[in-house]
């Protein structure tokens, strides 16, 4: 496929910002990761004063043919049900929009059912939900190059129709399966520190979740990353990759949420190491595997706050401090006009 | 003198708002702290549904006679300088505001100047400056009872008019040095273990803060919470104590900054253990000493930015979260009307 170019962040200012911040009329070093954070947002918007009223959440969903072999406590059906109540704004991530000051659009990326129209969801499926990755591939290599474009565009769109910033979150039942799979392979990492209980499982469930997955990486030994989502899938982390690689393309930063998004991330990165530069990690979730997963990103989040719903809900409580960072750079006045007065 | 009741949350009700939360369209706890967060706000407002629109940073400010024994790098003139920023909207504080929607309000608590009038500025001097507490007591009985009295007038003021949450933040050359004197003797904790660089301080500078503090502990064995605050100050401290005591008074939920306003927490819970009820701990300080205080707290903050600046800075960046916990309680569908198609 022909994918578009990912410019990695030219750092030649960055000393230059961070002068700017050590010159602000308060203690040296003294707002901590929202200063790193303020730099970086810099370096992406390639000047110190970049605006981020304008923040996008877009929610992708699709189905997983894992649920087949019940490596979920809920049903696939939640998954319809769950976008209808996004659609409908009566979801936590709307809840969580609606205080921090974010738009929310609903991507069908590959929901097993028919969804009717609707003013705030993109139609983007690709198919009805993943195969089943624990007895074959989970998509074929023409689904995730067409997962991966499908995200890119809805993510250059975004910018064309005036988004500052994306924030990612998905839903789909199922899906830290695959996640949980594609940290695995991508990380790598052993399958077992990758596996956690998602959305809920008891002892059983969770045997049950580590013997289907288990079935699924000794079913194949590819590592290259299109192959590995071929493999494990799913159609909306795929497609969230395909997202952070079409945003990195128009240097529109992107805050990932959890375990889930993160994964599409991992994937994004392993594909074109130069869309890590764009990335704004979030928050640490509370699913196991996230913490192999942030290192293996060498990422280290904003937010601790023991999360593990998804949605974007995560991404969505670090829109604030994004918007703090880039007010500190072009609000805050340097100590020299405090001292002499000019304010 | 005559302090307003402070009645302890009542939390008959603490199950209720717990099983509401459990019943939303979720994973089970998948909200972590943000869940807790939920029912405390619930708690406090007495119903289900408190809404935050109209957040109030009150930023308290007052200088310290110990800066004339060398424990600050900065001089006291700075604190003038610093609050005429904050007025003119170009502090840190003020770009923060901006970010996460609240409104700023400057308290001249004890300024070691004369303020010219400001439609964002109350003027509720004691005095100008503590005294040197070093070299004795920072404040007497009076300006203390003064102090806490006119701190709890403006709190239950703002709720008068019309304020939903108060964030506190302080500015105040050589404030870390009163709270440490606080926390170690209302801690109580070793004061070596209170003492911390402060807005920043070469190995010369903390040799330096370190001995006066000693000094000032040395001088007298007080542990009564007013006395405490009499002979350590500062007036900035003490009053916002009183405000948390104000606050709490009329059921309104305050946020609670880093270190310094932690000091005045612990002072507010020291005279009324019932005002920890109202108080939301923001966020964890890099300021050596915070922890400690903290634990003397029984508090587990939010956020860990690293953050040590003040000023509201990090009550500001918690106050999304607060919006959040309450959508969460008041917006998000349950699980059986999802299911159900009830939308």
């Amino acid at each position: 496929m022909n994918r578009p170019a990912i410019t990695p962040l030219d750092r030649t200012d960055e000393a230059a910002y961070r002068a700017l911040i050590d010159g602000k009329a308060k203690p040296l070093g003294a707002l901590g990761k929202v200063e790193d954070l303020a730099v970086h947002l810099a370096l992406v918007a390639g000047r110190p004063n970049p605006s981020y009223e304008r923040a996008l959440l877009l929610v992708f969903a699709g189905d997983h043919g894992l649920t087949e072999s019940g490596v979920s406590a809920y049903p696939s059906a939640v998954t319809v049900a769950m976008v209808a109540t996004l659609l409908a704004g009566r979801a936590s991530a709307n809840a969580f929009a609606r205080a921090v000051g974010a738009e929310v659009k609903v991507v069908d990326a590959g929901v097993a059912a028919d969804l009717a129209p609707h003013p705030l969801l993109i139609d983007a499926k690709v198919r009805k939900g993943t195969r089943n990755a624990a007895l074959g591939s989970a998509m074929t290599a023409e689904e995730v190059e067409s997962a991966l474009a499908r995200g890119s565009a809805i993510a250059r769109r975004a910018k064309d129709d005036g988004a500052d910033i994306l924030a990612l979150g998905e839903m789909g039942i199922g899906n830290t399966a695959s996640a949980a799979l594609l940290l695995h392979r991508l990380g790598p990492a052993a399958l077992a520190d990758c596996i956690g209980p998602g959305a809920g499982h008891d002892a059983e469930g969770m045997a049950r979740k580590r013997a289907v997955l288990e079935a699924a990486a000794a079913r194949t030994a590819v590592v290259e990353p299109l192959q590995v989502a071929a493999e494990f899938g799913g159609l909306e982390i795929v497609m969230m990759a395909g997202a952070v690689l079409g945003a990195a393309s128009v240097r529109l930063p992107v805050l990932i949420d959890g375990f889930i998004v993160s994964a599409a991330a991992l994937l994004a990165v392993r594909i074109d190491p130069n869309a890590a530069d764009y990335c704004i990690f979030a928050h640490r979730s509370a699913e196991r595997g996230h913490d192999v997963m942030l290192a293996a990103l060498g990422a280290e989040p904003l937010l601790d706050l023991s999360l593990r719903l998804g949605e974007g809900t995560g991404a969505l409580l670090a829109l604030p401090l994004v918007r703090a960072a880039s007010g500190l750079l072009a609000e805050v006045a340097s100590l020299d006009d405090v001292l002499a007065g000019r304010l």
